[in-house]
């Protein structure tokens, strides 16, 4: 029986994305981008997962994160370049695909940028509200970047956390912070240094760019019972903890084998013993032990968080309508004469000018 | 020195990408991308190659296929599904993207479905114009599904091939490539069986689409002096040649750790010697020593053709103007404040629609 299948792809600009955040708002879909991750961490073992494959280059490095069940596949690219402010440009951007496994057809394209910051900082939340202290209310927030609103966003919200202190070495990074939070009615503080800002806090959040082993927080700033939800450190030669930091506690990761590559465990011998976060949250293995614990998320960013995004936003799409669609796959009458499609699109003196500035702009 | 750059992405659609092909005529459009692949090929030592990614499901696979220089990065998406004609879908649909190492900015999406069909066929005649006797006129073409075409005008335009021999278990398939053909005034042959359709050959092109380990050619079809174009075995367990052909002659490859997972050479034991196409064409290595030897080219497809056919529609497009852009990358003036993004883009209640049809259709 032949059923003939759309072969356009849904489309998802970075404009649309931003509108539909708004429509539903953020505090919404950062929760639900958090349920949808929980939903596949739970069912990890359905999906064929490999480490991203990653092209390195001087300045930064170009990844593709491939990953599917046996209906869904999905795919990020996604840049880092510590270095693109001096072009003005953002350190990350990227974009995804969701893609049928029964067809290979490329069912959405969207922007990841975006969603990217909201998916890392739902993944984060998920983590902290599995390991932290559930009387945490103080966050030192390190690195005021692209990503620092949507983490303290994610962990007022999801966690409830009241009180944010923030250092980063640009002062104008932490006024934007402030001014943003602000806006949305949240106290922060300003620290003149990561020591002073971490003192006394119940989560320490690390976001920092530098593709470098930095070592942003040192043993001496670890205090009984803190979870540290370390970001930054995602891709090799780029860390932001002191080895003695993950010896205080015990650490926790999305996808060991990429971690191991790209983490703060980098640092580690191979046998260092982490606990994969899939495990604690269907229960197999124990979460925080006790209220004196250090845990740690060795956080990089695994494919499947990026597959939990896609498929909210392609939800989200849905849901509000207005949907655009991008002709990236030719329509064929008869599959088997892809060379009809060049007879049946002639040249033109030249094509129809789009309208739609916000998707295409000439 | 801060350099604003665009973040916005070029976008070729299907559509577009047939009619630039229509404008420049698909001869020149064949000869150029084996010219790009020619020069990319001579300068295999500045790419960063790996053996492209695959998730494999039942009925077909999804692969990406990224490579990059110091100066630009290419991926490709690729499916490869032979039962999506129950679908009324090709069994093969890719798209591309080009981007700039130095910060990550995708600078192009393309379609890929027609231009892999091109560059596949433009990489059978580079290979053919160094391993098969120059004074070869006729070809048998087995398998008349969607690249068939292609294949028949490379051979014809860039080796001057002059008769094919056609043959396929779909008669209807044959029908419509010899119908194609002869609009462009091409001399086409039915043959009842792939040993009738090779007899008398001095180049013999595999293109079916089983994913199966089939025997299309066995050692007693193949002549002295024959080129074999094995095109459609690009997969584990998806092979055309008998491993007894694959012996008759020498066998050249695009980049062999993935060719020896995924070409016909994965039925031959891991010391069974093949060379790099590279190498010949560098004259690092012989092509053909003399007008009785088999030679083999086991074509599985790369990703550096993909880079050198990206490239090409890149500069296609450029050169024909009336470009389309897409809006892929959040345009931020200041880059660390993504979240600005979401406060300049506040929710709508319709976005406008889209009247260019052929890239976005509701």
């Amino acid at each position: 029986m032949k059923t003939s299948k759309r072969v356009s792809s849904r489309f998802i600009s970075a404009e649309r994305a931003a509108e539909m955040i708004g429509e539903k708002g953020l505090a919404h879909c950062l929760r639900s981008i958090a349920t949808y991750i929980e939903q596949d961490f739970c069912r990890w073992q359905d999906f064929d997962k490999s480490a991203r494959v990653a092209n390195h280059s001087q300045d930064g490095v170009i990844e593709l994160m491939p990953i599917s069940d046996e209906v869904s596949y999905s795919f990020k690219y996604v840049n880092g370049h510590p270095k693109n402010h001096r072009y003005n440009l953002p350190t990350v951007m990227a974009f995804g695909v969701l893609a049928d496994v029964d067809t290979g057809v490329p069912t959405l394209i969207s922007e990841l940028t975006l969603t990217t910051a909201l998916r890392t900082a739902a993944m984060s939340a998920v983590a902290a509200r599995a390991l932290a202290r559930p009387d945490s209310r103080r966050m030192a927030l390190i690195g005021n970047g692209a990503q620092s609103e949507f983490q303290a966003l994610a962990f007022h919200h999801l966690l409830g956390i009241q009180e944010f202190h923030l250092f980063d070495t640009d002062p104008a990074a932490t006024a934007k912070l402030m001014h943003n939070l602000s806006q949305q009615g949240i106290v922060a503080k300003r620290f003149a240094s990561t020591r002073e800002a971490v003192c006394g806090c119940d989560i320490v959040t690390t976001v920092t760019a530098d593709k470098t082993n930095a070592t942003i927080l040192s043993p001496d700033m670890i205090e009984p019972g803190m979870h540290l939800n370390a970001v930054g450190g995602d891709c090799p030669g780029k860390t932001e903890l002191h080895r003695g930091v993950l010896e205080m506690g015990r650490v926790f990761v999305e996808y060991e084998p990429q971690t191991r590559a790209e983490g703060e465990i980098q640092q580690m011998p191979a046998e260092f013993a982490v606990t994969e976060l899939w495990q604690v949250l269907t229960s197999h293995r124990e979460g925080r032990r006790d209220a004196s614990e250090v845990t740690v998320f060795d956080s990089v960013g695994f494919a499947l968080e990026d597959f939990s995004a896609l498929r909210f936003m392609d939800d989200l799409a849905c849901e509000l309508g207005a949907e655009e669609r991008i002709s990236l796959i030719p329509e064929l009458p008869n599959p088997k004469n892809l060379f009809g499609f060049l007879l049946d699109h002639p040249a033109q003196a030249k094509p129809q000018a789009n309208t739609r500035t916000s998707a295409c702009v000439a």
